[in-house]
């Protein structure tokens, strides 16, 4: 009787094992057979959840986003609620880097590491990313534009325009931070942006 | 007689054919194979070039990225002596986005590309590209110190914190346009950046 909801759980597990995997080896870094290893789940049955080890990253971006998503909706409308907008931008981008952090710098944005991956490769998960990436920039132009009212932000540019500079900052400064091991590049780039460049 | 010019010429032709393949498949998407039919030469002769996989990857950074700042040294004592440091540096992009373009955006730049694949993996790589952005940013800052010295960008900070910034940026940056199949969204972005975020 319950064959499905286990059957549900083994499809989550590997879903996390994907994220976790992908995250550290990139795309073609990660077999299916170490993602099938880690949740013990025997070879033959990945058919069963999944179309194709494509298909299943599909699924994996579509996932890490949407937890991304929560968490930055839940901090947003709970613990950062009475923080200015610069308060708030540092708080998501400290609390990104100390998980980073904690996993020794082998992870950071799956999104952005798998865009630069195989973006030319994949066109299915060309268009997950993509869609991520604009959820993001949603989320982060209302950020933005709220900082542009509290006249903390500068508005000589749309705060969509704005959002779209921030996450190629932050996305480029990721790499700084994987090729030297490091967060301080990181934070030094992102308060610029937050204290200086984006400031009214 | 030939035979060490010979020799010589084969290992030039495995490094370009290393910086084609990494560029467009990354580290792990490039089998030694590949590379090996693309010049063809015989598979056992890879090992009496390159001691390993990793270690032909770090030269192909260092053959790249010699390139590139030979290139940016041609441009900027010749063609771009006579233009401002904006000017300098929006020629400098759109010359890099042209060539992505002609390859279909499968091609970025292979030291952003790498570092985000496999830093976390590999040292020796991780080391040469340290050194290669560590060697772009000192041409970059260069730049920003005279546009700081002409009036034109903005000097409440050091010239290579800007250089820094700007990295992050472009690398960040050409992931939009990577997932986007589209060079619009860099070009907005690099605007915005000397144009406006980075004008004094």
């Amino acid at each position: 009787m319950n064959r499905p909801r286990r059957s549900e759980h083994t499809r989550e597990a590997l879903i996390e094992a994907g994220i976790e995997q992908l995250s550290v080896h990139g795309y073609h870094g990660t077999g299916i057979k170490q993602i099938l290893d880690e949740v013990g789940v025997p070879k033959g049955s990945f058919y069963n959840f999944f179309a194709s080890k494509e298909a299943f990253v599909v699924e994996v971006i579509g996932h890490y986003n949407q937890d991304l998503l929560n968490q930055l909706s839940q901090f947003i409308n709970g613990e950062g609620k009475n923080l200015n907008t610069v308060e708030q931008l540092r708080s998501i981008y400290r609390y990104s880097l100390k998980q980073y952090e904690s996993h020794h710098f082998k992870r950071s944005c799956l999104v952005g590491s798998i865009a630069s991956e195989i973006s030319a490769e994949s066109e299915m998960c060309r268009i997950e990313l993509e869609r991520s990436m604009k959820q993001w920039l949603a989320v982060f132009s209302d950020l933005f534009k709220q900082g542009q009212q509290q006249g903390l932000m500068r508005d000589d540019m749309s705060s969509r325009d704005i959002a779209g500079l921030y996450w190629s900052a932050w996305e480029g400064a990721l790499i700084t931070m994987k090729m030297m091991a490091d967060t301080k590049p990181v934070e030094k780039t992102m308060e610029l942006m937050i204290t200086t460049l984006l400031k009214k």
